[in-house]
């Protein structure tokens, strides 16, 4: 990795002053890091705080033609932040302010590095949230959550990121300032930059405000626990669960690897033949609650049912969420080395993909764990090896090829919510057709012309073939 | 109008077959209209069956240099579909087709050209539907709901036509054939075309095919109107209402002037002293509207409350609907010349929205009605003025741009879901910023470069100032 040039580092000093520039690689590198477990060294490390410094250090990074990486807490698992071509990385934890709740007008503006956490906290005192909650929620930023267009269980019934954003600051590659959408619901004067630049990874703008949609949190929920005899009759449930107009908060999926994998960890009462459950909430109006209840326990029942459960309390919730809360310790100690994926088809081919996942575990050997948010079709196949092993190490290779080959015969995309990054970059031409790829090339080159900005993420380059 | 050049009207030919291609004028005129009362002559008028044939036809048009407007079923009421700078106009309405519905995937295929109201049809028979609702649903398109962003009262608690579209095809102005988007409510590989061209009024692309997002059908609907002493107290009641989990299915508000015109039209049965109301629908199962009706009741009630009254039967809903049903009648009659605007802010500053207009009305001597979906803050502001009246049309304008004036100093939107067109296009830049502005002319020169795509539509040309 070369230095700065000497104007550059002459330019950062300027707008950051020296406490809030790293050079040092020692202080740099826990900014080449992500979830991913993928790291590289940038040769800056710049703390933000506020729009306009953003657009200085734009302008010195085009002057200087220095790769720019955006980053909020480097909770993605793809490594959108890993700053593999070096240059600068900006960190926004500094730019973690809330600006303005206003519950009346059901929204929240915020700095692009303030928590999801730190917004929903705000959001509760007034009996909102924002329906955006991946895992990371509690220290993952805003700004990420847009940039990769964070879900989680809810997005079912609340929408993802793109669904509940009303308007951003954002500063291009070239260097331009936008102010995007507008503070209201409906809103449709010029182009919808808002949704360009969410989802797409800091490779087109850098996200520094946001005007987030709130909604009204529901005054109580219920949990149900279903229990299958194979995951197919599982599968069916969820089509049926997703047929009728009580859309549950949350309906996730555990295969029966999972589930096995679970109860060998710890025993949480699962009831035996069960070869794959559904966690189910439902929420809303505590006088609701009854029928939804009834309702989405009817969908479930079905052929195959082995057990279904409804909590009465919030211990009995827990209980049920049990299962659930220990497969991700159980899939750590099993197997060191996971390839987790996060696919989605069509709810109605959920049986067809989890079939054909079974045959291809079969066939290469690759132990695959299947658990997720069911209710978007969206599947966290986890595929397991033993990294001693070359042999499984190859074969773990072919098998996501078919994987994904499997899911885009189902009409599926190969990322329902973790996002491109680096760790798929390679398969976007096998999902998205090579006219359409050139387009989005096109924008990007429209948004970022010297190609500064997060610079081999997202897109794949256009040399590469499908 | 210069005709068209031979070797362009050979290659339609090509394509369309004499049947479905026009050229002489009095056929090509009724395709010069749209809603908004403006026309224009265009020099052609085709009719594509299939996706690869408006390929063609794009190819054709950069061939030849020739305009391309698109148009549904010319509902829009902004001028977008008028072919202002004569060239062809590519009607859509033989691309109705239903191409697919998966009722378990909640979504619905269907070629640009489909009815919204064949699509509500056709997905009532799952117990499923569309959320956008525009008042022109039973006869205008998909394709020309997607371009101008449709909403509707509905929208308030089921989004608007980008929140409920999963996918598109569409051929840019370049020529390119594009697949965007995904069959699942999750996707996040690559940039989101989607929503780039939902709401870009033809301008970017040719949308041609669309997945829609359907939603199940609620199972019972309850109906409330909220009478209240003067429009301060409804708007705060809107409020009141929005910052509470049981979001309405609709809330419409109609001020003080809309209630006495309603009335001196014909008698619905709003008691005096009423100086604005509210009609507020909820919807959900059965078990759950007695709990919704009382919790909206509760929001309701306050200050300058005059009456309230909950419907419990449809004749009685209807009955309270009656007062909103009678507006557009009664506004017909009193004012032959009417600039219907569609301005939106948000919900906390109606108030002040009204109010001021109250004022302008004064100030200006032109008469201000104002109504509309009050839940997304979304008012359709009405000046009546008398056509025959040299200085009252010269006050409407001055009045018009105060109106604006004063929405953008509330933090609102010049369209909530009308669009832009020819209408608004010179207030464009009033509320857009010149770099945000410029940032979109460079995404339209990307994908349009050649400028065919409904020229003079959606952005104001670089030259005009702010």
């Amino acid at each position: 990795m070369t230095a700065l040039a000497p104007g550059l580092l002459r330019r950062l000093g300027e707008v950051f002053g020296g406490e809030r520039l790293l050079t040092d690689p020692a202080d740099c590198l826990p900014y080449g890091y992500d979830n991913s477990k993928r790291v590289a060294l940038p040769q800056a490390v710049v703390f933000a705080q506020t729009h306009e410094e953003v657009q200085a250090l734009v302008a010195a990074c085009n002057e200087f033609r220095s790769v720019l990486v955006t980053r909020g807490r480097g909770t993605n698992t793809t490594g959108a932040t890993v700053p593999i071509h070096g240059g600068i990385v900006l960190s926004l934890e500094r730019m973690n302010r809330i600006l303005r709740l206003s519950p009346g007008d059901r929204l929240i503006e915020c700095e692009a590095g303030a928590l999801n956490g730190d917004v929903q906290a705000e959001a509760a005192k007034h009996g909102l949230f924002w329906a955006p909650d991946p895992t990371s929620a509690g220290y993952s930023t805003v700004g990420g959550n847009l940039a990769c267009c964070a879900g989680g269980p809810r997005a079912v019934k609340y929408g993802t990121a793109r669904d509940n954003v009303l308007g951003l600051r954002a500063v291009t590659g070239a260097g331009v300032s936008l102010k995007t959408g507008c503070t209201t619901t409906k809103g449709v004067v010029g182009y919808d930059l808002t949704r360009l630049l969410v989802g797409s990874e800091g490779t087109l703008a850098v996200i520094t405000e946001a005007t987030l949609k709130l909604l009204p949190q529901p005054q109580a929920r219920r949990m149900l626990r279903a229990c299958y005899a194979d995951v197919s009759a599982a599968a069916s449930a969820v089509s049926r669960i997703m047929g009728q107009p009580e859309t549950p908060c949350a309906l996730e999926l555990m295969d029966g690897e999972a589930v096995r994998l679970a109860e060998e960890y710890q025993r949480t009462g699962v009831p035996a033949g069960t070869g794959a459950l559904l966690l189910v909430e439902v929420d809303g109006s505590p006088e609701s609650l009854e029928a939804a209840v009834a309702a989405v326990s009817a969908a479930a029942a079905g052929p195959g049912l082995v057990e279904l459960k409804a909590a009465a309390t919030a211990a009995e919730a827990e209980a049920l969420w049990a299962c659930r809360k220990v497969l991700s310790p159980s899939l750590r100690k099993i197997a060191p080395k996971k390839v987790n994926e996060d696919v989605a088809v069509p709810v109605t081919r959920i049986p067809e993909l989890i079939g054909g996942l079974r045959e291809l575990s079969r066939r290469h050997a690759i132990r695959i764990v299947n658990f997720g948010h069911a209710g978007n079709g969206n599947i966290h196949v986890n595929l397991l090896a033993d990294p001693e092993d070359p042999a499984q190490m190859r074969a773990i290779t072919a098998c996501l090829h078919d994987v994904f080959r499997l899911v885009l015969s189902l009409e599926g995309t190969l990322s329902g919510e973790h996002g491109v990054g680096i760790e798929k970059r390679d398969y976007v031409g096998w999902e998205i057709a090579a006219d359409t790829l050139e387009t989005m090339r096109a924008l990007k080159r429209t948004l970022d012309p010297l190609g500064l900005l997060n610079p081999g993420k997202c897109l794949p380059d256009a040399s590469a073939g499908r």
